[in-house]
C-alpha cells in the first residue's frame, strides 16, 4: 500500500524528495498553464477605440496606485524583515530562512496581487467588446471573464504550492520556523493589500454613488461623474488585486499550517502529504476553469457552480486514492513521530482521506448556504427587495438580519468542520494535523474559487466600461448585467471560504503556539502555572474579550475610512459640477484623475491605522498580559472575526443583489421610491462587503502569526529568571501607545475631510 | 479593628446575624422610602381631562399586555421549576430552596417591572402637566420624572437586597447553590421582559415613524396616526418595566455571584461584606434623588450627573469606612476559609476597599464614555449630524463606527476593571472575589442609575402626551423636548453599566461553574484532562466560536422581530387610513386599541425563539460537546455580547440624538433632506438600542447560570463510570432541535405578515 518506501528518491531526514520534486513540478506546470491562458485572454478583441481609451485610463491609474502602495509597503518590509531577525530561533539557518522567506511570502503576495490587477485592467475591454458580438456573445464574455480569474487562480496555486515545496525542499526538518516567516510575509502584504485597496474601491464607488446617483440622479458609470473612472480602478486594485493577495495568503497560511503540524502527527509523511492535496487541486482547477460554460437558457452562476462541484467532486475522489496509495494505515508504521502518535490506534490513510473531505464538503456546503443568502433567485434577498417598500430604514435592518443569520450558519458549519476533524483522532497532535488538513481539502477548491472571483470584478469593470463608451447596447448591455450580478454573489462565496481557511489555519497555528512556548520554557528553565491557559481563568477572559474588541475597532477604523474618504471624493466632484457647468451637458471633461489622486492618496494614508492594530495589538496583549491572556485574545478575535467577517460581507451582498433585483423592475423598478431605499442599502454596504469584511480575514492569520512569531520572547521576559518586568510592561506599553497614536491621528484628519469645503465650516449652515 | 469580632449578635456558621439584620433593616427602609416617593409622585396635578384621558389609554394598554404576558410567562416558571427541582444537588434542603428562590428571584423581577410600568404611566401625564405651570415647569417636570425613577431605584435596591439577605439568613453555608436560583429567577424573566417588551415598543415606535413620518409627513406623536397610543404603551412596557426588570435581574445576579465567591475567599466576612456594600449604596441613592435639581441656565443632564457623582463620591468613602472596620488586615485573621487563603498576602481589608473603587471607578467611566458617544454636545453625534449632508447611508456608516468605536472603548475599561481587580490577589479565589468586590462597586450607583434611566421613557412619554392632547404649548414643550434628549443618554448609560455588571458577574461565575464542576467529578469518580479547558484545544475553540454565534443569532432574531412586527403596525395604520379617509382631516377618530393589540400578540409571539435559545444553546453545548468547550462558549458569548452590546446601544443612541440635533435647527432643521436622512437612521437604531441590544445583558446571565445549574448533569453524563453518551449526545440534540424548529417557525412567520395585504402577494406589485 505504501508507494513512498518503494519510491526511488533521494530519502533525507524522512523526506521523499521525489513526491517534493513531482510536487514543484506540479507547481510550474500551474504557472506555465497561467501564461497559456493569459496569452489566449490578451488574444480578444479589444472593441472601439473609446472602450480602449476607457480601459486605458483605468490600467494607468491602477498601476499608479500599486506602485505607490508597494513603494510605501517596501520600506515596511523591510523594518518587518529586520525585527523578525532579531527575534529568538533554534538556528542562525532558521533565523535566516525566517526573515529571506517572509520576503519571498510578501512578494510572491504583492506579485499574485499586481499581475491580477493588470490582467483584469486588460481583460475587461476584452469581456465587454465580446460581449458586443451578435450570438455567440454571452459565452464569449463569460469566457474571457472567466479565464482571467483561472489566470489568477493558477498563479495563486502555483506560487503557493511552489513556495512551500521549495521550504520544505531547502530546510526538510527546521521548515516549520521558516515556513511561519512566509505565511507572515503572505498575509501580511495581503492584508494591507485588501485594506489599502478596499477603502480606495469603495471611496470611489460610495463617494461616486452619492453624488451622482443621489444627488444629481444620473446613472451609475456615467461619463459626465468625474468618479467613474476611479470606481473602475477600485475594481481592480480592490476586488482584484486585494482579493487575489488575500487568496494567496489564505493559500499560503492554510499550507504551512499544515505543514508544521504534519511533522509531528505523521512524520516524513505528514511534511508532504499536505502537498500531495493542493497539487490534486492545481489538476482539478484546470479541468475546472475549461469546462465552465453557460448552456443555452442557464444562468452563469449555474454554469459556474457546476464545475465547482465537478472540480470538487473529482479532487474528493484523487485525495482519496492519493491517501490510500502514499499513507500507511496504522500509525506503527509511521516513521519519525513520537512513541505517543505511534501508539494512536486508528488509520492515518484513513484519518487523511476523511479530513480532507470535511475540508472539500466545507467548501460546498459555505457555496450553497452563500448563495442561498446572498443570489437574487432565493428568500433571502427577496425579503430585502420587498423590505423596500416601507423605505430604506426597513432595508437596513432587513439586510442587517440576513446578515447576522447568515453568519451564524456559516459559523456553525465552519466550527462542525473544525469539530468533525478534531473527533477523527484521540491524540490531539493527529487531531490538530486532522484540523490542518480539512484546511488542505478546502484548498484543492481554492483555483476555480479564485477564478469565480475575479469573474465578479471583471464583468463589472466591462459594464463600466460599456456603459462610459456607450458602444455596448442591447444584448450586450444585458449579457454584462447579468454576469455583473453573478459576480456579487460569486464575490461572497471567496469570502465565506477565505474566512474558513482562517478559522481552520487559525486553530491549527494554535498547535504551533504552544509548541514555541514550550521550547521557549524549557529555554528559560520556567514553567507556567497549567491555569494560564484555562478559558475560564480572569486574565484569559479578558484576553478574549479584548480580542473581540479588536474585531470591533478594526471594522470601525475600516468602514471609517471608506466613510472620510467618499466624503473627500464627494466634495471633489461637487466642485467639479460647479465650476465645470459643462460637463453636465457633455461640453466639458470632467477631471478624472483628480479624483483617482484623491483615492490614491486617502486609501494610503488611511491604511496605516488599521494595518498598525492588527500588527501591534497581539504584541500589547502578549507583552502586557502574557501567553495565556494572549491565547485567549487570537480565541476572541478568531470567533468574533468569523462571524463578523461573514456578516459583512452577506449582509453586503444582499443589498448589493436587492438592488439589483429592484433594478430588474420589482417593486416599481429603477427611479422609483423603493429603488432609492436599495440604492442607500447597497451604499451601506459597500465598505461592509468589500472593505471592512475581507481585510478580517488576513487581519486573523497576521495576528495568529505575529503571536507565534512574538511566543518565545514573550516567554523569555516573562517566565523564570529572565523574566523583566520592566522591559515586558515597557513593550507592550509601547506598543499600546502607538496603536492609541494612530487612532488619534486617523481620528482628527476625519474633521479635517468633513469641514473641507467653505460652506461646512460651521455646524450651522445647511448647503443645499 | 475587626468590628465584627466585637459584635453582639448570633454568630453561626461564621456568619454574624447582626450584620445580616442590619442589611435587611436598610433593605426595608428602601422600599419603604419607595413607597413615601410614590405618594409624592401621585400627588402631583394630572393637567387637562383630555390629557388624562391619553394616559388612561396608555394605562389600560400596558396592563393588559403585562398581564398578557405574566400568564404565558407563569406556565414557563412553573416548567423550570420542576426542571431545576429533578437537576442534582447536594442536599434535599438546596434543592428545594433553589427551585422555591427561583420563583421568587422570578416574582420579584417581574413585580419591578410592573410597578415601573404602572407609576410610570401615572407618572407621564403628571409631568407634561408639571411642565405647563408657568415659571417652575422645568424643575417641577424634573422632579416628577426623577423621583418616578427613584421609586423603581429603590425598589431595584430594597428587593434585591432584601432578597439576597434573606437567602443568607435561612441557608448561611448552603446559601451559594439556592442564590444561584434566586439569580437566575430574576435573570430569566427580565430576559423575557426585555425581549417582550423591547419587540413590542419597537415595533410600534417603527411602525409609528415608518407610516406616519416617512410616507404621510405627519409629525411624531401625531393623534391622527393610530400607533401613536401603542408607541406610547411601549414606551412602558418596554423601557420601563422591561428596564427596570434587567437592572434589578443585573442587582440580583451580582450581588449572587459575589456571596458565592465571598465565602472561599473571606469566609464569614465574605458573606456579609457585599451585602454591606449595596447596602451602603442605597444610603446614597437616597441622597442621590434627592438632590437631583437642575440650576438656572443648567441642562438636565448636567444636574442628573453632579448627583450621581457625588453619590458615587460618597459609597467610595462609606464603602471605604466599612472595609476598614468591619474586614480584617491580614488574611491570617480570617476564620472558615482554606489553608491557602490563609496564607495569602495581603490585607482583604484594603483589597476589598480597592476592588469597590475599581467598581465605582467604572461605573464613572462608562458614565462619562457614554456621555461623550451619544450626546448631543460632543463630536460623535455632531459628525453623525453633519454626515446626514450627504444622505443616509453616511448617516448609517457613520452611526455604525460610532457604535463600532465605542463598544471597543468601554469594552477595554470594563477589561481593565476585571483585569485591575483581578491583580489585587495572586490567589484566585481572593481574585475572583475581588472581580465580584467591582460588580458590588459597581451595584451601590444602581440607585441612581435606575432612576436616571427611567426619567428617559417618562419624560418621551410625556412629550408623546402633551404632542397628542395638543394642551401644552410653548415652553411646556420646550421642556419636555429637553428632557426626552437627556432620557436618550441617560438610558445609553444605564445600558452600558448594565452590561458591564454582566462581564463581572460572569466572570465570577465561572469560578462557581468550575467549583461544580469539581464537586461533581469528586462524585463520579472521574477526572478531566486539563486541557479540556485550555483555550487553544480545538474543542474549546468551537465553543467560543459557538458562543460568538449565539450572541449574532440572538441579536439577529430581535431585530428581525421588530421588523416583522413593525410590518404589521405599517399595515394596519395604512388599512384606517384608507378604510376611514376622515382621520387625516380630524373627523374621524383611529383605532390605537387594534394596534396595540398587534403588538401585544406579535411581541409575546416573538420572545419565544430568543428566549428558547438563551435557555437551551448552552445545554446543547454542555451535553453535546462537554464542560470545557461550554467554558469556551461562555467565554465567547460574553466577549462578543459585550461589544455587540454597547455597539447597539450606543450607535442606536447616537442616531437617535443626531436627529434631535438636525430637529435643533442643525443642517437644515426638520423638514429637510438632512432630517429624512437622520430619520432613517434613527428607525435602523430603534430596535439597535431598545431591543437586541439591552437583552444581552440578560441574556449573558441566564446562559452564565444555566450552564452553573447543569454543570454537575453534564458531568454525570460525561465522566467517569456514569458516563452515558446516548443520554447526553440525545439531550443535546434534542435541545438543538428545538432551537432549530423554533428559528424555522418565526422565520415561516415572516412570510405571512410580510405577504398580508392583497397588493404585495407577487413580488412584481409595486403598491403606491
Amino acid at each position: 500500500m505504501d508507494l513512498a518506501q518503494q519510491a526511488t528518491g533521494i530519502e533525507l531526514a524522512g523526506i521523499d524528495y521525489a513526491v517534493v520534486g513531482v510536487v514543484m513540478v506540479i507547481a510550474l506546470a500551474a504557472l506555465a498553464f497561467g501564461y497559456v491562458l493569459i496569452k489566449e485572454v490578451l488574444a480578444a478583441g479589444q472593441g472601439t477605440a473609446k472602450m480602449q481609451d476607457i480601459a486605458k485610463a483605468v490600467q494607468e491609474g491602477a498601476s499608479a496606485y500599486l506602485n505607490r502602495q508597494f513603494r510605501t509597503l517596501a520600506i515596511f518590509a523591510v523594518v518587518v524583515f529586520l525585527v523578525l531577525f532579531a527575534l529568538p530561533a533554534e538556528t542562525l539557518g532558521e533565523r535566516i530562512g525566517r526573515s529571506v522567506f517572509f520576503l519571498f511570502g510578501a512578494a510572491f503576495s504583492a506579485a499574485i496581487g499586481y499581475l491580477g490587477m493588470w490582467l483584469s485592467t486588460r481583460a475587461n475591454v476584452r469581456v465587454a467588446a465580446a460581449a458586443r458580438e451578435p450570438g455567440e456573445g454571452r459565452e464569449k464574455a463569460m469566457r474571457v471573464a472567466f479565464r482571467t480569474g483561472g489566470v489568477v487562480g493558477m498563479m495563486t496555486v502555483g506560487l503557493g504550492l511552489f513556495g512551500a515545496a521549495l521550504v520544505v525542499l531547502v530546510y526538510a526538518g527546521g521548515a516549520p520556523r521558516v515556513l511561519e516567516g512566509f505565511g507572515f510575509g503572505a498575509a501580511l502584504l495581503a492584508m494591507f493589500m485588501r485594506v489599502g485597496g478596499g477603502i480606495f474601491t469603495k471611496a470611489a464607488d460610495v463617494g461616486a454613488d452619492l453624488v451622482g446617483k443621489v444627488e444629481n440622479n444620473i446613472p451609475e458609470d456615467d461619463p459626465r461623474n468625474a468618479a467613474t473612472i476611479a470606481d473602475n480602478v477600485g475594481d481592480n486594485v480592490g476586488d482584484c488585486a486585494g482579493m487575489a493577495a488575500d487568496l494567496f495568503e489564505s493559500y499560503a497560511v492554510t499550507l504551512v499550517a499544515s505543514l508544521i503540524l504534519g511533522t509531528a502527527a505523521f512524520g516524513g509523511h505528514g511534511l508532504l502529504f499536505p502537498l500531495i492535496v493542493p497539487a490534486i487541486g492545481v489538476l482539478t482547477a484546470v479541468i475546472g476553469v475549461y469546462i465552465t460554460k453557460a448552456r443555452t437558457g442557464e444562468s452563469a452562476l449555474t454554469a459556474i457552480n457546476r464545475s465547482f462541484y465537478i472540480s470538487a467532486g473529482i479532487s474528493a475522489v484523487l485525495c482519496a486514492i492519493a491517501a490510500m496509495l502514499y499513507l500507511p494505515s496504522t500509525f506503527a508504521e509511521l516513521s519519525g513521530v513520537s512513541e505517543e502518535v505511534r501508539a494512536t490506534p486508528g488509520s492515518p490513510a484513513l484519518i487523511a482521506l476523511l479530513a480532507v473531505i470535511i475540508g472539500i464538503l466545507l467548501a460546498v456546503i459555505i457555496l450553497k448556504l452563500t448563495g442561498y443568502f446572498t443570489a437574487t433567485e432565493h428568500r433571502p434577498v427577496q425579503d430585502v427587495g420587498k423590505s423596500s417598500l416601507t423605505g430604506a430604514a426597513t432595508v437596513i435592518l432587513t439586510g442587517l438580519s440576513v446578515g447576522f443569520e447568515s453568519a451564524v450558519y456559516t459559523g456553525a458549519v465552519i466550527a462542525a468542520a473544525v469539530f468533525g476533524a478534531f473527533l477523527l483522532s484521540g491524540s490531539l497532535p493527529v487531531a490538530l494535523f486532522a484540523i490542518a488538513l480539512a484546511g488542505c481539502g478546502l484548498l484543492t477548491t481554492v483555483g476555480v474559487i479564485v477564478a469565480m472571483d475575479t469573474f465578479g470584478p471583471v464583468s463589472d469593470n466591462a459594464q463600466g466600461i460599456a456603459e462610459m463608451s456607450g458602444d455596448v447596447e442591447g444584448e450586450g448591455a444585458k449579457i454584462l448585467t447579468e454576469l455583473d450580478a453573478v459576480g456579487n454573489t460569486t464575490k461572497a462565496i471567496t469570502k465565506g471560504i477565505a474566512i474558513a481557511t482562517a478559522v481552520l489555519a487559525a486553530t491549527a497555528l494554535f498547535g504551533s503556539y504552544t509548541d514555541a512556548i514550550g521550547l521557549a520554557l524549557a529555554d528559560v528553565a520556567g514553567a507556567l502555572p497549567p491555569a494560564e491557559y484555562f478559558v475560564y481563568a480572569p486574565n484569559v477572559l479578558v484576553g478574549v474579550i479584548i480580542g473581540a474588541a479588536v474585531v470591533f475597532l478594526f471594522s470601525g477604523l475600516a468602514i471609517n475610512a471608506v466613510s472620510r474618504a467618499a466624503g473627500a471624493v464627494v466634495y471633489e466632484v461637487r466642485r467639479q459640477f460647479k465650476d465645470k457647468p459643462g460637463i453636465m451637458d457633455g461640453s466639458e471633461r470632467p477631471e478624472y484623475g483628480r479624483v483617482v489622486d484623491i483615492c490614491t492618496r486617502d486609501s494610503l494614508r488611511e491604511l496605516a491605522t488599521p494595518g498598525l492594530l492588527a500588527v501591534l495589538a497581539p504584541i500589547a496583549v502578549g507583552f502586557g498580559l502574557g501567553v495565556g491572556p494572549l491565547a485567549g485574545y487570537l480565541a476572541g478575535a478568531i470567533a468574533t472575526g468569523t462571524l463578523m467577517a461573514i456578516f459583512l460581507a452577506n449582509s453586503g451582498g444582499a443589498w448589493d443583489n436587492s438592488k439589483k433585483l429592484v433594478e430588474d423592475g420589482y417593486h416599481g423598478g429603477k427611479g422609483s421610491e423603493a429603488h432609492a431605499a436599495t440604492v442607500i442599502g447597497d451604499t451601506v454596504g459597500d465598505p461592509f462587503k468589500d472593505t471592512a469584511g475581507p481585510a478580517i480575514n488576513p487581519l486573523l492569520k497576521v495576528m495568529n502569526l505575529v503571536s507565534v512569531l512574538i511566543a518565545p520572547a514573550i516567554v523569555y521576559f516573562t517566565v523564570g529568571e529572565s523574566a523583566n518586568p520592566v522591559v515586558s510592561v515597557g513593550i507592550a506599553l509601547v506598543a499600546l501607545a502607538v496603536i492609541v497614536v494612530a487612532v488619534v491621528i486617523s481620528k482628527r484628519r476625519s474633521t479635517a475631510i468633513a469641514d473641507e469645503p467653505a460652506d461646512d465650516k460651521t455646524i450651522n449652515g445647511a448647503p443645499a
